[in-house]
């Protein structure tokens, strides 16, 4: 891709405009953002992106779970329908500003542009309503499990219960919000159909020097928090076989985890990336550890297979270690098939505009996957530099989210219009 | 024992007093403590001895480390010498009310009986002062290592190295003792002698129903601290075999450092009792880990041998899981004997007042063992029950209390008397 393209269109100065604005709210040392869901730095941005809605005449809403939803008028097409497109702004404790942000960057340009096209006459809308979506703490880094916003709007969670989780320091999500403002009350509408542009967290389009992907499916997941529960006390005098030593047992849960991956025939990952130990002090035997398992398949069978496994190993570790294990929550995301009817009137529309793409599965869950379960719903993906994530590495190139952000508004276009068909009859019925 | 040994004389009832007066600060729901060495609840216990010691006369000396020295003048014995008693308030995170705190009341209490017994003529010391000290983290729960404070007196550590260590949340000794104002500037006198009453943490004393112990040796100990290195990336999408996963490479190394202990061929006990990972986050593969192990043994040679094993197995870790192991820091502390003579004089003290004792070691390091390195020093055991410590269940009946203050300041009288040699000589001379 040349220069020029970068520059090709104000919209494109527009778009690396806001994305970069977005970065500086929680930006880090390294380069990186740190704006978990809720914090102080995620209230920000919130307010950024709210006050952005409002001087370009978007009606701003929020719901009792802090989703942002701002409404364009696209002044034509049924009045009950709305179109959602967004992502998130929330990200992991040391992340990247692409994940989510690009996003809710290209559906507040794209929005734009949908309503320029309109009153050009140059697109003939079958929905009334362009909606961008900020969707609250889809990393599931201070709220657990992710897709927390979400997963109350599709109805898989109860906005009670989503508002009573706590994070690490026992702060509820309700006492998170109120202290950013952001504990809405509005009515929202339903979403008729969904997009959201990400990037891939992958290095396939990186690879191909493709500029987009449309995700077929998503793999599914279970996610299993356990504790191991052992016994306070001094790490010297205490004779090594009556210590109950959960941090031990833990970790040949850990070990144990890997192993059930490694040894699944299926494709199954699998990993533990956050633990709570306590007292977790040098000179006392840890009392409790918490953990949170992930395994993720294409394959629903392998991650039921997994689960089993997981209980089996505990049995031994527990017999090992004196400790008591128990499994105080599980998770499970079944498989998801993105839309398919959506994902062919994208393909055709990519093919007429000579825009060359992949089609990709998603390993990792993302609001749309969510949003599948109550509307028609397509899953893009933009190229990410060698794959990497939720770190400050996390990088995507001006020409790529250009690119990317061309693709997500010819895809939108093509979704948002009025079929040829019902044009025409339409027509006749003017 | 009988209930009237209870309330036999008032200075018991000053003592239990004392005692369950330093149990209110920093209490929890447990019934426990809760007083990491410099926090707010650690200060507020300070002011509270400080107050007891200038209310009886004690002059009151705080040092650079925020070690408390509260000296009683007996008004006879050579000027130049100090007795020093005592041992430390701070605590573990979730702890008990005897750990430390029994030794700093028995050496209040036992303070006033010796200058009792001057007055009264009934002792004729070699001593003039008695200092009660209170230590600064000596538990090494919010400051590693432990002994901090006993270690900057007996030399071990510089004052300036001291300060500068940090807590988990990068606050330094420096900053915190300046916040409860204990960063003292007060010259301290030499110790000549220590003595420190401390409960056992082990039943042996309570399997024998025997009152006191005479602690002879305290085993050795390697304190590691260990960091593992990773590369933060999304738990999902990341291909299996490309991950480095810090908490992965540490968990090996949990279960390595337990079997490192379980094969040695001599006496060690081994424990990780902390870890802390970054980010922790449940779905962003581990970046960091540091852990903080600990080797204990009567042997000396056994200690190196483990120190070995562990790195011979951080090379398998190493190649096992892509991380990279680092040591930053090894504390080597060695087999100490206390002081024989002290042992002999107590020993023989103990048999003319018919009181029963035990003969023990102990595998905790304590205040007592850093004192040992600049002057005579001598620890006693009092029981506790079932051995448990670092623990709200940790628990000392009031009758066990009383008679192990018996028998502590049986043994300080006869440390502190003038030997009978000098004392007719003394007659003598006058």
């Amino acid at each position: 891709m040349s220069d020029e393209f970068v520059v090709k269109s104000a919209r494109h100065t527009e778009l690396l405009e806001l994305l970069d604005a977005f970065g500086k709210f929680g930006e880090t040392e390294k380069g990186g953002i740190a704006r978990l869901a809720a914090s102080p730095a995620d209230g920000q941005v919130r307010d950024f992106l709210c006050a952005w809605f409002k001087e370009r005449d978007f009606r701003v809403l929020v719901d009792e779970v802090g989703n942002i939803f701002g409404v364009l008028d696209l002044m034509k097409g049924p009045v009950e329908k709305h179109f959602f497109c967004g992502s998130h702004l929330d990200s992991q404790p040391e992340a990247g500003k692409f994940d989510g942000a690009l996003g809710v960057a290209c559906a507040c340009i794209a929005a734009l542009c949908l309503q320029e096209s309109v009153k050009s006459g140059r697109l003939d809308p079958s929905f009334r309503y362009v909606v961008v979506c900020c969707w609250t703490g889809e990393e599931g880094a201070r709220f657990q499990p992710s897709l927390v916003g979400s997963s109350v709007y599709s109805g898989a969670k109860t906005a009670a219960e989503t508002l009573a989780i706590k994070d690490s320091d026992e702060t509820s999500l309700a006492v998170a919000l109120d202290a950013i403002g952001y504990r809405g009350k509005d009515t929202i509408p339903k979403a008729d159909q969904y997009l959201e542009l990400h990037i891939e967290q992958g290095a396939e389009l990186e690879k191909s020097k493709t500029p987009i992907a449309l995700v077929t499916n998503c793999w599914g997941a279970k996610k299993i928090r356990l504790e191991f529960k052992g016994v306070p006390d001094h790490t010297g005098p205490t004779p090594m076989q009556e210590r109950r030593n959960a941090l031990l047992a833990a970790s040949h849960g850990i070990v144990e985890v890997e192993a059930i991956a490694n040894k699944a025939k299926a494709t199954l990952y699998s990993s533990v990336g956050r633990i709570e130990v306590r007292p977790n002090s040098p000179n006392t035997i840890a009392e409790h550890v918490q953990m949170w398992i992930e395994f993720r398949s294409p394959d629903e069978a392998a991650l039921e297979a997994a689960e089993k496994d997981l209980l089996k190993a505990l049995d031994v570790i527990e017999r090992g270690t004196g400790c008591t294990a128990h499994v105080s929550s599980t998770e499970t995301r079944n498989v998801v098939t993105f839309d398919k009817i959506a994902i062919a009137t994208i393909e055709a529309g990519f093919e007429a505009a000579s825009i060359p793409f992949l089609h990709l599965k998603t390993i990792a869950g993302h609001d749309a996957v969510r949003l599948q379960e109550v509307c028609p719903s397509t899953l893009l993906f933009a190229p990410s530099k060698a794959g990497i994530t939720h770190s400050p590495e996390e990088f995507t190139a001006d020409e790529d989210i250009c690119a990317g952000f061309d693709a997500m508004l010819e895809a939108l276009s093509n979704l948002i219009a009025r079929p040829v068909s019902e044009q025409q009859s339409g027509r006749q019925s003017q």
